[in-house]
């Protein structure tokens, strides 16, 4: 089955999280992703685990179905080369820190004049310009400074990193974002640009409505935990044996989640009779739940509350939501075959598209598995001009 | 300026928050967005505060530069008004619960019948297929049952929700990706497609490499609070007036770290003279760094630690970020003038393109600002038809 980037080339220049994780983007989509890495060491997440068969299932994750070329960015003849591929690709992504590819020669503006037709996105901490563009790029830093982790948490506690690298992932996905916009407008009209995606901007980005309340009503938001800001009891609970999240945003619902406790005064209590009420009077409401909550498991909570009509759902552990039914119709976390590490599970892609599905057969690449193949192939270069190239530990 | 998606019409008939936050990064990059709403109410954020001159600030950031219809989806006429607009327009876009839109009549069987070219978007909680695809959808929800929710906040407390509604965030992100995909697929074969995205599937593929331990070693990665795995001291810290971010992640940083503390000797000591020391001791050593920044405001601590080179930032408030030099340098908050609220401050696109940027001129529509242009220009309706639809309140 065809695939939507089909026959486009991207240059991926990108190591660690951010931008292999768009470049991956690209390539589920079909895009042919040449990775340059570095001889003898690789992208650093090679060497990251956890390890199956000493190979990096990190690694292998993020770098499914690219091309890898080792190539030593301070050797003139890979300049070159990379020079004569930019002419042939139609993407160069980087996420070096600003500033980097311009020393190396590899800034937008000097590639544009080998394609003019490039399309090219920098991913890095703080963007490209502006105040802060020089400062080092990590997930907690870009947490931090992009808002997420002051309303993160609960309120007698430390402001709270999310679980997961926020700032790497929406960048990425940023990103794939804009290229996929780039590569729209030049399929319409040839002209290629620049992308410029920062991960404090990212995160900043994805804060929704918390912006809107202090840009109109100069209210700074806080950490509240894991519950709704206006409706009640919409939070996390504790039940026997785990946590469990009950969902009510009315008053039917109310009353539905007070008769299944066989407390259907509560719906009548003048504390808890309106959602305001029952939000000013949170602590208590939370309090009479969890004592209700104390003689269930939660799969019998789930079930009792759930078969009520009021949405509830257990707390899924990384392992649950690995082995969830759920997550195998949806093809969330599949298969692929590497050649040493053997058969990995990784995960799949979220977009389901009916004709042009991401199809991910492919594991990552061995470190400079595709150097030659392409210098020969690609390029055209003949035998004198590769062992100019072998200066460099491959 | 031109930007990337003009001349694209988008059917929207998203509400709240995942389908109409995907539809303005369509609307950012240029696309004519016509929302479809209920005569007299509208989408629900209309009515959610905060309020300026009585103008939903929620809604005015998430529908900048879209259009208005209002159109009863039980109204015959307004059903064939639908299908005629289906005919001239590129992309559909819903977030309805799976199965709403076939009983309208405009699921995509239905609406393909009328442009084979459309492409379909439908953004769901659990998704169009698999056990749970019927399920309610609650970002609360989402984030639970994705595995985000399990690794986030600190260990001693209730796992915790993201700060920011992240299902909805992710899931509209990942659909805009997937619509330029079919978008630029289309553009070179002329097909169109159906794009299923589901708010637990993009939770899940936000998880990073918190996956990869599972599949491969069997680890189940749990709340650390806002710590690294690996690294120490790689955390949140609590300085006299507030909180600092400290990372240091290798020996030569912790060498700077202590000397700065004016602590030599903590990087001899046996206890933290490695990395892996460091974090197996994290506890006593996050006691004796926050002890050093008991006597230090943040401010005072973020400048003596960085300018030792070490990486270190203060916690933005949502305040702090929204009047922030980087934040304007980057027009990541920008002013747009509302016809009743007037001017209003709300967030840019993270994504800088340099030939084609994303220019947020125009605040929302009002109610069916564009239902009678729509109906007569595009259309061609005259006033008979116009008439048949007036039996609906608009």
């Amino acid at each position: 089955m065809q695939r939507p980037l089909e026959k486009i080339r991207v240059l991926d220049f990108t190591r660690v999280l951010a931008g292999p994780y768009c470049t991956m983007m690209l390539a589920d989509m079909g895009a042919e992703v040449i990775k340059i890495e570095k001889p003898g060491h690789g992208d650093d997440t090679r060497h990251f685990g956890p390890f199956q068969n000493e190979e990096s299932g990190y690694f292998i994750y993020l770098n499914r179905g690219k091309k890898s070329m080792a190539l030593d960015l301070k050797n003139p003849h890979a300049i070159e080369a990379i020079k004569e591929l930019v002419k042939q690709s139609d993407v160069v992504v980087e996420n070096f820190r600003p500033g980097v590819m311009k020393k190396l020669g590899l800034d937008y503006e000097s590639l544009k004049e080998c394609n003019p037709g490039i399309i090219y996105a920098s991913i890095s901490g703080f963007g490209q310009y502006g105040p802060y563009s020089q400062r080092p790029a990590y997930d907690l830093v870009a947490q931090a400074m992009g808002g997420m982790t002051s309303i993160t948490g609960h309120p007698e506690n430390p402001p709270t990193r999310s679980g997961a690298s926020l700032g790497d992932m929406s960048a990425a996905l940023y990103a794939a974002y804009g290229i996929m916009a780039a590569l729209f407008h030049r399929e319409r009209t040839g002209e290629g640009q620049l992308i410029d995606v920062a991960m404090v901007d990212s995160i900043f980005a994805l804060l929704e409505s918390n912006v809107m309340r202090y840009t109109v009503d100069q209210i700074v938001p806080e950490r509240i935990g894991s519950r709704h800001p206006i409706s009640s009891p919409f939070d996390i609970f504790k039940a026997k044996d785990g946590f469990v999240v009950i969902a009510v945003a009315n008053d039917s619902l109310f009353n539905k989640l007070a008769a299944v406790m066989q407390q259907p005064e509560l719906a009548e209590d003048p504390r808890f009779n309106t959602d305001p009420l029952r939000t000013k009077n949170e602590t208590e409401l939370k309090a009479i739940i969890e004592t209700w909550l104390n003689s269930y498991s939660v799969e019998e909570a789930v079930k009792l509350v759930s078969e009520a009509g009021v949405p509830c759902s257990p707390i899924l552990t990384i392992e649950d939501i690995c082995e969830d039914e759920h997550t195998n119709a949806r093809e969330m976390l599949i298969e692929v075959e590497h050649p040493v590490a053997g058969p990995i599970k990784i995960p799949g892609n979220p977009v389901k598209l009916s004709r042009t599905p991401a199809v991910i057969k492919e594991a990552s690449p061995s470190l400079g598995e595709h150097t030659e193949a392409i210098l020969k192939d690609v390029l055209k270069w003949e035998s004198a001009r590769l062992q100019a190239l072998e200066g460099q530990k491959v």
